[in-house]
């Protein structure tokens, strides 16, 4: 057995995704047989004394308070960003710059412009990137789209997806970088997750009329006083696919009680999907094949017949969390790099999704449908 | 005990609706207690055998082929309208003409035009009307209705309708009127129901952008050919309400799987409510104000408590069937008669849905958002 | 159209059962092609106010404070029995006695010794008979009966069956007939719903073992003081089934927040269903022979496909009510009459049920297996 | 910042439980501040060739085809076993010997006999142990346990225990050790995961009726022949807990269509609690003292407030997995031998279970109750 070639980490940010990233680094190897060995090699955070410390709790090899010193390192082969989103493009660009492959947390930046001078900065240097849109490392995801493509649901009609959440239902909850003009609103920050599901599923949207709202319209500003907010807490869209489907997407995070309603609903002429976030190891399945008086939407249970359930549980009904999205994610970011082959979601395709949102805003900033 | 005073019903029309108002009329009366005793006086039909033979199984005392002469009977005091859209203009206006009270099924007409002349020429008799807008008329309902205006969702903020089937997402089902350019489609036959139900609980729309798409653009012409489709397979809108609530609302009829997914979402400042047709019987309601880490939606089962459900069942979980709900539509409406109240569904509210639904059709055509 | 015989009515009791009964009464006609034209001849209550005052609300022809002069009265064909448990037998007897059709409501009578001498009773008179098994009338469980006998699940292998309700879990709810020793107690009271839906599902039940549970020894007699409980708050029993299952039932009114639990689930060599009266216009199906990575419990929702849903509503996903079911089980029973053939569901199964609940009781005082 | 102590496991067995231990020794102290560090010392399977390649994959130092050698090697600390039931003594009395902490996948053994010595041994070592039942490790099951004993549910009444799954459901699928009559069966298998939730919410058992039952009689040997079932493929049992309360409980691996329902309802005088293992990050929830007419089972998702699940993930509606559930029981056991504190499952609660099922099992052959 010969040993597998290092791919050492240098990780930027501790926080929930930072967190959220060393569990999938640390899963993905013994859940996957994957071509390269994960090293944690360096974590970066703001003082030297965070990064100390959360090189002691991940097991990361050492720490750094300055990232750039870490991106200038030789010893390490990916950045991985989970820094704050107006950073992004910044420490993406010196990574690239430095020969480095390029792990970037969602969204890939504040604004398309600078997503895509990211993209083409990468693809230039042929490093390999991914961004981190985990919900379609589900495998249920895999099923839907595996079925739509394999005609199980005959031709596509429509879509209707969602998601909500409800973190910023509360008036009172402070304005932070989420509430910048520059990037920010519910459309951009979850509603970015239901169009990358929408564009995974059903392929290419070529037009969008929005519908962006702010319904809070100051929030306090950490400081005794408050600030206006120009975001979207609502941003929604009437959606036109290259396929011929039509539907509808909505991102919205003052939807009291809802707490992961990453939702759709697929109809074709033969069969429709409903999936929610909420019940995630599960799709509902309607076929019209099924015998008169015995159709109904079909609860398939999360199994090792969906790849790559089975890499986890051996045995249906023992069904994947959050962070299992994240190894999966890790592992297909990782045998990209290792084979040289495509990445599941790499820059130009996170780029995608900003110019999506952008347009959406655009569109209902002008009130008019607008071409993507 | 003096007699209560006769209300004679004149019914048009013997399909689903027909027999749907029978049977609500059948069991109102033993349910409620009604100021007046409903007589079943004449049904008409197309033939006198049609009419003679719906006479007999529905117990009415006469069957007619001649609406006309049942509308000049002065032995009758409603006329009751369950004919084909096309003819609900005409029959109604003879209706008021002649002094009759004015029971029509949805919508009121094709055209809101057409509805407008209704519901003045009703006014104007002074004579009682209903539109058969029977979903409204669920229990639950009105309890989301209650909380809502009681405050307990705080104040509202967002709004997600929808009315989702599939008896017209098979493309070998036929043009019939329902596809008639004048007054057809699936935002009119059904996403009207959609609207109702959103304006029902959070009062009026002020503006709309619409969404009209068809995707069967040709179906069996009956006769061996095929017949263009102008109307839409699903119609959409965004909306704003009147309240300051923002939303979107949902007609489809190619919704493959879907039987009845008259569902939508209210979100407000402390709470939320979700709601399915599909298990109609059920409300579910988050509260903010439960305790942390014991909040969830809470799924309320029809009980005595959410009148008019004790009328039907003394006790929790026994559950309303859809034929019910047309016994409260037709109670609610010989209650007004009766006492001279208002009703619970006018021709004016039925104008209003007509007047929504042309405002989105229009809009969409014109691509651009429309005031109401 | 030549004239339908009558069959005039004699209704005991106007409680929450005396009510349902009318509603079908009502409704069945209605929905119905019935051989027999119902006439509401009389009814019985206490006083004779009381009587007056139901007969008009009811549409009866006249009241009566004497119902063994209704029974005498030869202008009446059936004499339907609503009163208090204890009053059954008696009632049922004077009317077999008289030649009367008799319909009573469930449970026939406290003792299976007592329901036996009515059973007989009425067999050797040759009168026809019901008893208000209600809940065997939905047509989902009559979809169920259709798979399960057509092989849809394979061979049947085990059995779950559940009534729960809380109607009796408040320690202060007062000591009523349904705590009599005689007759009383969860098992007897909705457990036989249980038993009644197991038996109609699976066939006879051949062995049991039984273990009923009082939970709260006493409950206030109404009179300032407390009156000492002896039957059971839940009574569940293992079975044996002649067709080789096994499995087990509960009976439970003090299951808090339950409001109508009457779930059940079985299980066969290819196949599975599960039902919950909580939502009883479904019915799960799960198929071993969908194709792997397919498979799930299929929500098959009520429809015109599923008899006699369709004499309601002619299209899917409307949904029946409680009454509805008395509909049909009043349909059924009148057609039984008209046609002289047999009856859904007689004195002599009626007899059974009481005499599998009995068997339970005597098996968990002995603490023992029992055959039945 | 001082190095923690080392914890060095040993472990024997690579199949479905051996790796889902690797999963959590991999992320428990990703996610949790363990008080020592754990080291993958040695890995020991069947052959040298099967151990080296384990070691590499799973990241064990080392790999042995000896697991006695391996339980002599003083650079262990922790034998952790994953091999066959039948072999699980052996390997614990020879480890325990040895001083080493233990921790066995459940049964801790085939016969209560054997749990019993194996106990008694670890705590005449002293040394710390645990057994396998990671499902009491889900955060929604602790909230459950929470609830229950502070009274939210008010005094405990009863109780609804199930673990069904449908892996034994094929009569094809062959004869297994897991038919050995030594220990095999339903109950044993899954029934005790139902029996070990029980006594987790509910505290202990004292009295038992059983019902153990063999519906396929023979399975294929895996030569061609069949060999004879004496084991359960349905064990359940009423229950008598010492609280007072009462209930039921049924183990099943011929449920067809179930994968994983290990489900449970529990009902106090003032609230009840449901739960599904097939949704297992929701707890249903229903309190009397909710509002009248607002009362319903409440569905709580898993959310930071439940510790530990904060650990994994910031935000509500992230969801663990089944892996997730086994770093939390690494955890338990890592801290409870770092600090020295009890253990969440030693190897007399492993016991217990044990006991509980044999005497379940002895009820069924002797068709009487037992106490416990």
């Amino acid at each position: 057995m010969t040993a597998k070639p290092k791919l050492r980490i240098g990780l930027i940010g501790t926080g929930f995704m930072g967190k959220a990233h060393v569990f999938g680094f640390a899963s993905a190897p013994k859940v996957f047989d994957l071509p390269m060995e994960i090293e944690l090699a360096c974590v970066a955070d703001i003082t030297e004394e965070a990064a100390a410390k959360a090189a002691a709790a991940f097991g990361f090899a050492r720490g750094t308070a300055d990232w750039r010193e870490m991106i200038a390192d030789p010893g390490i082969d990916v950045i991985d960003i989970t820094a704050p989103n107006a950073l992004h493009k910044e420490m993406a660009l010196a990574a690239i710059a430095a020969g480095k492959h390029v792990y970037c947390e969602k969204p890939l930046a504040p604004l398309a412009a600078d997503a895509r001078e990211m993209a083409e900065a990468a693809e230039a240097a042929g490093v390999k990137t991914q961004v981190g849109f985990n919900y379609l490392c589900n495998p249920m995801l895999g099923l839907a789209k595996e079925m739509i493509e394999g005609g199980e649901l005959g031709e596509i009609r429509g879509y209707r997806g969602l998601h909500a959440e409800d973190y910023m239902a509360d008036p009172m909850a402070p304005w932070t970088f989420r509430h910048d003009p520059a990037g920010g609103g519910a459309l951009a920050d979850i509603g970015s997750h239901a169009l990358a599901t929408a564009e995974y599923l059903l392929g290419p949207v070529t037009e969008v009329m929005g519908d962006c709202v702010t319904m809070i319209a100051e929030r306090p500003d950490g400081r005794g006083g408050t600030k206006a907010v120009e975001v979207d807490d609502v941003g929604r869209a009437f959606l036109r696919f290259a396929n011929g489907a039509q539907g509808s997407v909505e991102g919205n995070w003052i939807a009291t009680g809802r707490k992961m309603q990453h939702d759709f609903e697929v109809y074709g002429t033969r069969g429709a999907l409903a999936f929610s976030q909420e019940r995630f190891s599960e799709l509902h399945f309607y076929s019209a094949d099924d015998a008169p008086g015995r159709r109904g939407f079909r609860r398939i249970e999360a199994a090792p017949e969906h790849a790559p359930y089975g890499r986890f549980c051996v045995a249906p009904g023992h069904q994947l969390g959050f962070n299992d999205l994240k190894a999966i994610e890790v592992a297909g970011y990782v045998s990209a790099i290792g084979s040289g082959g495509g990445e599941p979601f790499n820059f130009r395709k996170g780029l995608r999704i900003q110019t999506l949102v952008e347009t959406i805003q655009q569109s209902s900033k002008e009130r008019i449908w607008k071409p993507v």
